[in-house]
């Protein structure tokens, strides 16, 4: 109990810096083949995964001027009617490579003559069967049932793809080799100062927000807090928060904030002091000391990492945040009550 | 207080049956135009508007073949890095038309030639001004904050689109016809039992459960509690709620659960009958006995509703649900605290 999952968090910097080393010429070929023939991405994924997908969207949208969209798995196997797929890459996310709804889309893309690539952790599974392409996470197995290392490791991945797809990379790939150190400092920063998790021992519910790069980070933090405390966590883009949302904020609500530098900080900034005048609790991760500062808890990430990168660096406290509180609650982090590791939807 | 609300969403049937009446032709028009002349379409839309947009997902990919991505806003505006939008045919959809973000997609996409159409309630607004063709929702000003009759009424206009878009549809655009009697139904069955809210006065959460076409509707639902009352509620597609969330349910969560009859119904009464054994209480809204007499309480629909019309009524419990629980609980349904009509989201 507990044993599992903070192993495989540990794991991170070594499996990064493996991947990147050991995937970078692969991903070099894949990309030969693939350019100029599509003209949008279609990612389908469940879960974490999805969570993956969502930084696609604004990785390969800012940096390679792709436009990602996510698809509905259901249109291919509940309703049996495929969308057109026409002028689509497909890409089918999974670590286990076995959700059968995620296998359909590929199977219909294919069949529609549109160009398939996967990630997952697994090459011989029914995904990568379907496959024209596929990028291994080499992540080993992965055992605890909440995902981690899976999940920093698909980002890492796409981060490779998204360099290799556009020509001016060297600087790019210069960030992305000092990646693995700089998840290194940011597990020693947390272990650090996970004892602020206490606090929250009674938590029943709280918001996490974040915008850009990290609104794949907001939904991933959430996600695992949902799974390993049974903590009710809801991932937020500040836009959308004002849209409604921000009307449940009473004195001490708790919000996680996403803040690392970058186009979005001052965005964030701007939010969070509004959530303060509201009187949330705010529970911080950024590298920045003014954001820091109107944290109730806080959280330091590494500094000069570029804003395309921080998904990788920012996931780690929420991570390690979600497991102590498990911890906290007498929960068992590993293997979660009413969950499984490979979750079939059809 | 609370007048302003209820007469909104009451005008509902009249309203869709003039919008179906006054702008069949002009649909028409709009798609002989555009008709060959996309291979996608992406949709901009923030808020009540982006759980329309969900909507546009199922029904165009379902009965049109027409894959449906969703925008990513900041991309336009904070990143200034918009992607190619080559081969789509980009939509906003607002109520206001104010959104600059909003509009700053349907910009990019006619400066990079594609065609573009919008769905909203003031045809003068910026959002028109950027789009070549042009939805008006003919809904009348809209007073209350949260939108009910301009999201019905965009649903209906999506509706006639992919009606139009198609060539054999005779059927359908009966079905659409008699949908505004079946929104009057609907709201008669739903007053009837409307006494059901009182029980949940001092619920602080909640989770909505709705896949397919009705995945909208949960986010719908979730939003209008999350506005009106302040209670966290929190949307789910019964697919997603398998990959981690289902850990959070303990004895009494409560759930709406969204099961109108069509492809989707077996899925999710499957999934209400695990959540019995979860000991979560449900809140049905359904045409069907079986599932809704699992609910604690339930909200009957209209028979005969097929699946592609069902997220227009069976949003209507939640509206009338929401604006009850937020007059249990002694707060103005017409003008919650905190939010304001128009939101700027740059």
């Amino acid at each position: 109990m507990n044993k599992i999952s903070i192993k495989e968090i540990l794991e991170q910097p070594v499996l990064i810096n493996n991947l990147i080393k050991n995937e970078a010429e692969h991903v070099i070929e894949i990309c030969s083949k693939l350019k100029g023939k599509f003209d949008y991405i279609l990612i389908a994924a469940r879960g974490t995964s999805d969570n993956a997908a969502r930084y696609a969207q604004y990785l390969l949208g800012s940096y390679n001027q792709i436009q990602v969209a996510l698809a509905t798995p259901s249109l291919f196997t509940t309703y049996q009617t495929p969308p057109s797929l026409k002028g689509a890459l497909v890409m089918g996310i999974s670590q286990s490579g076995q959700s059968p709804d995620i296998v359909s889309v590929l199977e219909s893309a294919q069949k529609q003559g549109c160009p398939t690539i996967c990630i997952t952790n697994d090459t011989s599974s029914p995904l990568a069967n379907v496959s024209d392409h596929i990028i291994p996470l080499r992540s080993g197995a992965e055992k605890a049932v909440a995902a981690t290392k899976t999940y920093t490791s698909t980002l890492t991945a796409l981060s490779l793809l998204s360099c290799y797809l556009s020509g001016d990379n060297k600087s790019r790939l210069n960030d992305l080799y000092i990646l693995p150190e700089r998840i290194s400092k940011v597990l020693e920063n947390t272990f650090e100062n996970i004892g602020q998790t206490s606090r929250y021992r009674y938590m029943n519910h709280c918001a996490v927000i974040g915008r850009g790069f990290n609104y794949s980070t907001a939904f991933e933090i959430s996600l695992k807090i949902k799974e390993l405390t049974r903590v009710i966590a809801t991932p937020y883009s500040s836009a959308d928060f004002k849209h409604g949302p921000i009307a449940m904020v009473n004195k001490g609500f708790p919000i996680f904030v996403v803040a690392p530098s970058g186009k979005m900080y001052e965005h964030i900034l701007g939010f969070a002091e509004k959530l303060i005048d509201l009187e949330a609790e705010l529970i911080v991760i950024s590298d920045r000391k003014k954001i820091l500062n109107l944290g109730k808890a806080s959280f330091v990430l590494p500094s000069g990492t570029p804003e395309w990168l921080s998904p990788i660096t920012s996931i780690i406290p929420g991570q390690l945040f979600a497991r102590q509180l498990a911890i906290e609650k007498g929960l068992d982090s590993d293997n979660p009550e009413g969950l499984s590791k490979v979750t079939q939807t059809f």
